[in-house]
């Protein structure tokens, strides 16, 4: 049977054998303090751009491929393009392998950024683990992950959970205790990640502390990316018009692993789980791509091999918190019925700052003219967890309706 | 009061005075036949290339800008890039003006198109008759179209409307009905223009024909164009992943002229009439920039100047035919409130093949526990009107639900 591990903060999800349904659930005692916490200055230590010249910062990882035997590594050099080149291994002093990835820069509005790294490594061994180091010279970082196990449905892997994170103390807080917890293989990240859209113009330069900071877990351990309303960066006001700029240009997904033709949907599989990621703010109505993509998805599902079916967004579609109540409405109507075909074990969902959990309920009766429009008990339905209070500026949700 | 003429298979519609809600109409006796008809043959007079070498074709309008004085003209030179120019004048025999253009090509699949070119004239004098030409020495051809009078609230002017058109038997019929009526100075289109894209690999031949199909009347007067799900062409299994590339490339819109950053969702006023043109299949979720640029543009609109506020879009959100039951129902769920909010007097649909014709109702009061989700009367609300029956090639849609 399923297990489940769910923190007030952070959740913990473990899936165990052929649970295709997870039925316990245990929540940590840790919260999250009521007042709305502040960034932290940019001088501070989480903060800090490592030593050397032109050394490699805000390195993150990500899957790269369908079945978690390749890693996206990502990193930024500040000084010069520098190498492209990830040298790795299964040996901590002999990085034999190596790979060739790409770099870029992008403008915003008056922001400049550094040289942005992207490079897959391919090919990994299962449940293995890996070393590699990204720059040059002086300037060489090593960092470490662990592949997957192959899929199965007799496979228990640990996924981390955060949401809405930002850079506040709070959100310090909260990746410290994540850290601290050692079960944890892989997080997946429901969306809102640095809130640099808070700051005038949008400063990038809070994208790039946000990827410093990150860099203690993201360096690790594979952060599965989920888009939320604060990657859209959308500013037609200073020339601004083409959304998701900085997101899109430091956060790769493995989308085309999966036949997505768009980076914010996806899906990976690993160890026992099949995790699909949808986008929020990309358009989901009938014949568009994405609703095309998640129709052919959804058929791929094989629970014999991965019993756990996870799906990730960012706005809710159950919510009961004032807070950005109903704004999960229009994708709700769309996909609902298609999580209550398939089974779908679990929605994780962010954007609003707070923790909240449904029991199986659904809403997919409704014809217009039958008033039929009240969520019901439904088995078949996914559980709907709300997780959006990863620490960030904007403080907690708790005026509820 | 308004005045509202209403056909069933092609609606026009006559803003008059300083009606803010239509309360009057005339459907007209013309009937399309339910059988579906069949595309015509490539070698149709309607699909003729025009004689000489390089000769313009495939020429349409539309407008420019938001109040009318200008005009977007395009058109397609198949074996040269030729002139950009467009030479235009009030004189028939007296071009005097002229205004350059530029050009493109795209390719689908195995097919690369024609050179496509787009030119806009700007500051035409308000109620006029221009007369213009393009192409280049012995294929010069030469057309004329009509500006709008001054934009205010007294200022009669009568819209065409179709949806759906395609390019068979009926279609054709469709359009001769239309042209035969001189009231209409300009035509809004409500999507899905060349089922192209009912062809192995979308063969662009048939967008080809299209634009010749309806030259002769988007020649001389603006179109005003709706994306509708035909238009997105997003066949991945032949590598084309890019929605919309056709559409896009022949169809420009003056969407920045009303501060949108996306060709489908834009506004134009004309006469006495403020249009809003929405894409049903691009986002329109919350914090999305079609949402902003909607919230942004309800905001700026003038009664005392248009007191017609007419919103056009492909996928109705009304709907009693089995046929694409509740498809609008996700972009109903966002926007309806801001309908009634703004009393929008009329919202014109396609998609459905079938003319259907709601009384003012809404469904806005749904708070998911309150099982308030009937459409109720409510004399602020739209009429919506579904007039995809323009004659293509899948037939008409007759069963009710």
């Amino acid at each position: 049977m399923g297990y489940q591990k769910v923190a007030f903060l952070l959740t913990l999800i473990t899936v165990v054998g052929l649970a295709v349904q997870c039925n316990a659930g245990v929540t940590s005692t840790y919260r999250r303090r009521l007042a709305a916490s502040v960034d932290m200055p940019l001088d501070a230590d989480v903060f800090q751009v490592p030593s050397g010249y032109n050394a490699p910062q805000q390195v993150h990882i990500t899957q790269g491929d369908y079945d978690g035997t390749a890693v996206i590594v990502s990193w930024v050099t500040a000084d010069a393009p520098g190498s492209n080149t990830v040298k790795y291994g299964k040996s901590k002093n002999n990085l034999h392998l190596s790979a060739e990835g790409d770099v870029r820069q992008y403008t915003f509005y008056n922001y400049t950024s550094g040289y942005i790294h992207h490079c897959l490594l391919q090919n990994l061994e299962i449940d293995s683990t890996y070393y590699y180091a990204v720059g040059e010279n002086d300037s060489v970082r090593q960092f470490s992950f662990k592949t997957p196990p192959a899929i199965g449905p007799d496979v228990p892997y640990t996924f981390g959970l955060i949401g809405d994170l930002g850079q506040t103390y709070d959100s310090n807080s909260t990746l410290t205790h994540y850290k601290a917890n050692q079960d944890a293989g892989a997080l997946l990240f429901v969306g809102d990640f640095s809130y640099a859209d808070n700051y005038p113009n949008h400063d990038n330069v809070r994208w790039d502390t946000w990827g410093r900071f990150i860099e203690s877990s993201a360096a690790y351990q594979p952060w599965i990316w989920t888009v939320g309303n604060h990657e859209i960066d959308f500013v037609p006001s200073i020339g601004e018009t083409v959304p998701y700029k900085p997101m899109s240009n430091r956060y790769p997904t493995p989308y085309c692993a999966s036949g997505s033709t768009e980076l914010f949907y996806y899906s990976v599989r690993r160890a026992s789980a099949h995790i699909i990621v949808l986008a929020s703010y990309t358009a989901y109505g009938k014949y568009t791509p994405q609703y095309q993509w998640l129709q052919a998805e959804l058929k791929k599902v094989d629970r014999t091999k991965t019993p756990w079916l996870i799906v990730l967004l960012h706005s809710p579609w159950y919510n009961s918190y004032n807070y950005h109540y109903m704004e999960g409405e229009t994708m709700r109507v769309q996909f609902e019925a298609w999580m209550v075909q398939y089974k779908v074990d679990v929605v994780f969902a962010g954007h609003v700052h707070a923790y909240e959990r449904f029991h199986r309920i659904s809403n997919i009766d409704y014809n217009i003219t039958n008033a039929n429009c009240l969520p019901v008990p439904n088995n078949n339905a996914p559980v709907y967890i709300t997780i959006g209070d990863g620490g960030n500026i904007e403080g907690l949700a708790t005026n509820m309706t």
